[in-house]
This record gives C-alpha cells, structure tokens and sequence, in this order.
C-alpha cells in the first residue's frame, strides 16, 4: 500500500444541467480525487483549503473514507471557494455562472510531514504556484509527480504552469488544452511536444470520446464507457485522475503496462461519477459494481485476432 | 471465399486540403470500398456508373484487384460524377464545392447473374432508390446487408431510406446522423431506436474517435489509429465499411465476436486511407504494413486487468 498526497480544491458547486439544478453541494478537485482513489488500497492525505461554513457533514464524508484532512486547513470567517456552472444540452460545453476563490486566494499549502515522503503526489486543478509549493515541501522525491491543469492557468500563469510541468511525471489534460499548450493540432504531434517540457507520461482526456496515455512511441486508449444518459459531468475528469493515481499509489509500479490499467480504472470510475449530481454517485459506489463495469470495459475493447 | 455485392459510386473527386489540392482523381464509395474489401480473399463486385470520360487507366486499377467490373456501365457520351470538396484546417468539416450528378441521375443498377446469390451486400452511399433497386434484384437473401448512408438522404429521400434501412442486417452511419434519424443524443439509445427499425446491428463511426458497433445488450468499441498526421479524410468512412463487408464476407461468419474483429480491420484500413490523397495510399498498401498496424490496434487497446 502507498502513500498518495493531493493538492486540489474542496468546494462548493451549484450545477444546472438540462436535467435539473443544484444548490450549494459537495464538489472541488480534491474532493472527486480523493474520493475516487479511496476506492483503492491506498493512504490519502488531502492539502486544501474551506471556510468555516464548510459543514462537518461533508468533512465526514471524507474522513469515513479514511482519507486524512489534517491538512484541510478551516478558515475561520472565511468562505469556502464557490463555483456555478450552467450546462448546455449536448452536456460537452458549458458556461461558468460565478467563480468565487474566497479562502482560496491567499491559500498557503502545508504538507503534513506524515505525508512528505508520499509515493505519488496527485496535483490537482489549483494555481501552480500552490502546486510548485507542494512539490517543494517534500523531502524526498515521490517515485511518481502527477499534475492536472486546465486552460485557465495556460492563459494566467503560464510561466509558473511550465515550472510545474518542467517538475512532474505524468500530465493530464484535455485534448483542446493540449492543442492549446503546444499549438499542435495532432494529439501525438502534442504529447511528443510535452515530452520535451519535462513529463515522461502524457494522458491526454477526451471527455465523452475516451483518453489517450502517450510514453516515448508508445500509445495506448481507453474509450469512456458508453452510456444511455450523461446526467452531470462535473468532476469526471478529477475522478478519472483520482482512480488513476490511486490505482498507481495502490499498485506501487508505474510500469507503462501498469498505467494502462490506471486508465482503464480511472475511466471506469469517471463513468459512473456523472450518473449523478456532484460526488452523490461516488459516494453510493460498491466494488460490486466496479467490478462488474470494469468487466464491461473488457467486453468494450478486448478483441481476438490472432497475429504473428 | 465468400461473394461481396458492392453497390456505389465510381466518381472524380477533387479535394483541397490545408496541406495540398489535386485535380480530378479518382474516388467514389464503391472504389474506396472494393479497393479495402480486396485486401481480404472475397470475390467481388461493384455495380455503378461511369461516363465514357473514365480513364481505362482507373478500371485497370479495379480489375487489377480482380474486382468484377461486369456491372460497372459506361454511358456512352456521358460524364463521370463528380465531387469537389474544400476540408478546413482541423480536417473534421468541409464544404462541398460542387456536385455534379451527371451519368447517376438516371443510374439503373443491374445486378450480375453471378452475384445474384452473394454472400454479403454492402450498400455504399447512395440513392436508396438505387439500393432497394439492388436488394430487390436478388435471388436469395444474402447472409448479411450493410447499409452505408448520409444525412443527404435523410434530408431528401428518408420514406425510401426508411424502406432500405428495414432490409439490412447492418446500418453504418456517423454519429450526427445517428443522433438525426433517431432524435437521440445518446448513442446507446440511438442505437436501440435503429434496432426497432430493421437491422440487427449498428455501427455508429466517430471519424477521429473510433467507431462503436451495437448488438442487442452488447457493445463494442474501435479507437481510430492516433495519427501525426491526417492528410485527407476523403473515402475514410468508405474504407472503413470496404474493409468491415470484406472481413466478414472472406471469413463466412456474421457473429458479434467476429464482428468486432471486422470493425477493427475497417479501422485499420481507414487509418491508411487518410495518409494520402484520394486512393492514393490505399492502391500502394501490402500485407506487411496491414499486419504490423493491426498490432498497433492491439498495443493500442488491449490491457491485462484480472477480473473474476
């Protein structure tokens, strides 16, 4: 069993979808990362940041799953960081209604020294400056840097975003940031452009079409499991990188046919995260039914041709 | 050996792409898939029109691939059809410059005596006028009929397309024109509602992102090959369903498990067609380069979870 550590946000979301609307609930990076990986035999520690209207009803939710919230730190006075979103009927686009950092904006990680030593640190959607920091904070190298990040930073930050990915193992990002990062159309023209800013690993996330991990000349794809309703996509992307580091930090061997199976894994917990609103359908998940899915990945793409 | 009917257009194309533009060369549905479906051990046919502008050089290239031109009538003072299409820069649109009908608006198809009794009909892009013409020509029902339409017919012809679609076994089609003729956005469902309309299996083609066949519960999915580069999509989806009908008619056995093995040949085959313009790749490919790029596909999809 390793030790993973995640930087991310734990938030608050509202979402409207075509099939209804939320008010304030559960949501944040951190929160999908480290329920996702939860699902793992894994030690979790998340670093974030709420305010003291955060309920303990939602800190427990985390703490149930073991997860460790020492570094969660509670701002007194302070408002949790609010995001409201409004999706449009094909569900793939979407607008942001408010953006509310709060505690966010003067957010000063601290790594507990329990987890300074992490195998993998799983760097969730943040400013990179709060994700540079935490890498500095460790004492020993993590045998595996993960790093999520959205065009946002790339339009805002993009100097401290390149000193971020210049220092991880594996960058995941979507198929339009990725276009947007190297100015290359191609997904394996971009994940070879990647390469050369520092990742060793590329995961390249196409929502609804699948995900690609590039290593050297080596590709490999997981579709998304194809499904008769997409009910709220918030999150799906930070569960499939929780269930793909969590796998990683669970199976201690970042091989490349290993991570094949992290992305399998991610996937298939991202395919029931947007079955439901928010975190609700993760929090419901029996290993039952990951597994009998997972079985449905393999009916998906496993073929027979026999070749010499 | 099985026998494969192929119904289609011969035609010239003209294309520009962002990267080059040609003059009239040749292309057309039945080309692109009899030249796919000669790369497995069928016999086969195509039955079209051309007009005595067609260059003996061009049905060479058929009959070189002991393609059964038999059917293929000349007209007399007539001319080819022909498309002109302008691709923009990401290569997913383009725009139809000009289509002239020519010798097809008045195309009569004939289907040879020795093809009355083929094993497989593969129902290239056309009037449905022209395929519920070729279907009704036969003396035995084939063992398998795939359907290939467009949105173009939907648009102007759907009571006969209606009438095709109740007559085959296999209907391929884009995923927008899945989500047209079903009013569905989910392909899952989409694909349930075409079920209720005839056939008893469904590929929905996702272009970049792969191709999905349905089955009653069963689902099966094929990434398209990431590439550096695309060169020009003209004919991909053509070849796809070329190298899908060839597959199953040279192996004689329509069950789902062998299916899913021809949805990946015709994706290995597409993934060539796009290198070059028009036929281009296609007319120079060998079995060696086929075989190492199924392997790819493999490389490409297959992992190693141990489920019990």
């Amino acid at each position: 069993m390793g030790k993973l550590l995640i930087v991310g946000t734990v938030a608050f979301d509202a979402i409207e979808t075509p099939f209804g609307k939320t008010d304030k609930i559960l949501g944040g990076a951190a929160t999908f990362i480290g329920l996702a990986a939860s699902q793992f035999d894994v030690d979790s520690a998340i670093i974030s940041v709420v305010g003291d209207d955060f309920p303990q009803d939602y800190i427990d939710l985390l703490t149930d799953r073991k997860i460790d919230i020492s570094a969660l730190e509670i701002v007194k006075g302070g408002k949790t960081f609010f995001w409201k979103g409004l999706y449009h009927n094909d569900l793939n686009t979407r607008d942001t209604l408010a953006t509310e950092l709060n505690v966010l904006a003067d957010f000063k990680p601290v790594v507990p020294k329990s987890y300074n030593d992490a195998d993998v640190v799983m760097l969730g959607n943040l400013h990179p400056f709060v994700q540079l920091s935490v890498i500095n904070q460790l004492k020993k190298r993590p045998k595996l840097i993960i790093l999520d990040t959205m065009n946002f930073w790339m339009d805002n930050a993009l100097d401290e975003l390149m000193e971020v990915i210049k220092r991880v193992d594996v960058l995941t990002i979507n198929d339009e940031e990725a276009r947007q990062l190297t100015g290359e159309y191609s997904l394996v023209k971009a994940a070879q452009k990647i390469f050369t800013m520092g990742p060793k690993y590329v995961v390249i996330k196409k929502g609804e079409h699948g995900a690609l991990l590039f290593h050297k000349d080596q590709i490999f794809f997981a579709p998304a499991l194809p499904l008769e309703e997409v009910f709220d996509p918030t999150g799906a992307g930070d569960t499939f990188a929780g269930g793909f580091a969590g796998y990683l930090a669970a199976s201690e061997d970042s091989s490349f046919e290993n991570m094949k199976k992290a992305v399998i894994h991610g996937s298939n917990l991202a395919s029931f995260s947007v079955e439901k609103f928010g975190t609700e359908r993760m929090l419901k998940l029996n290993h039952k039914e990951i597994k009998e899915r997972l079985h449905q990945f393999k009916r998906l793409t496993q073929f027979d041709i026999e070749l010499q």
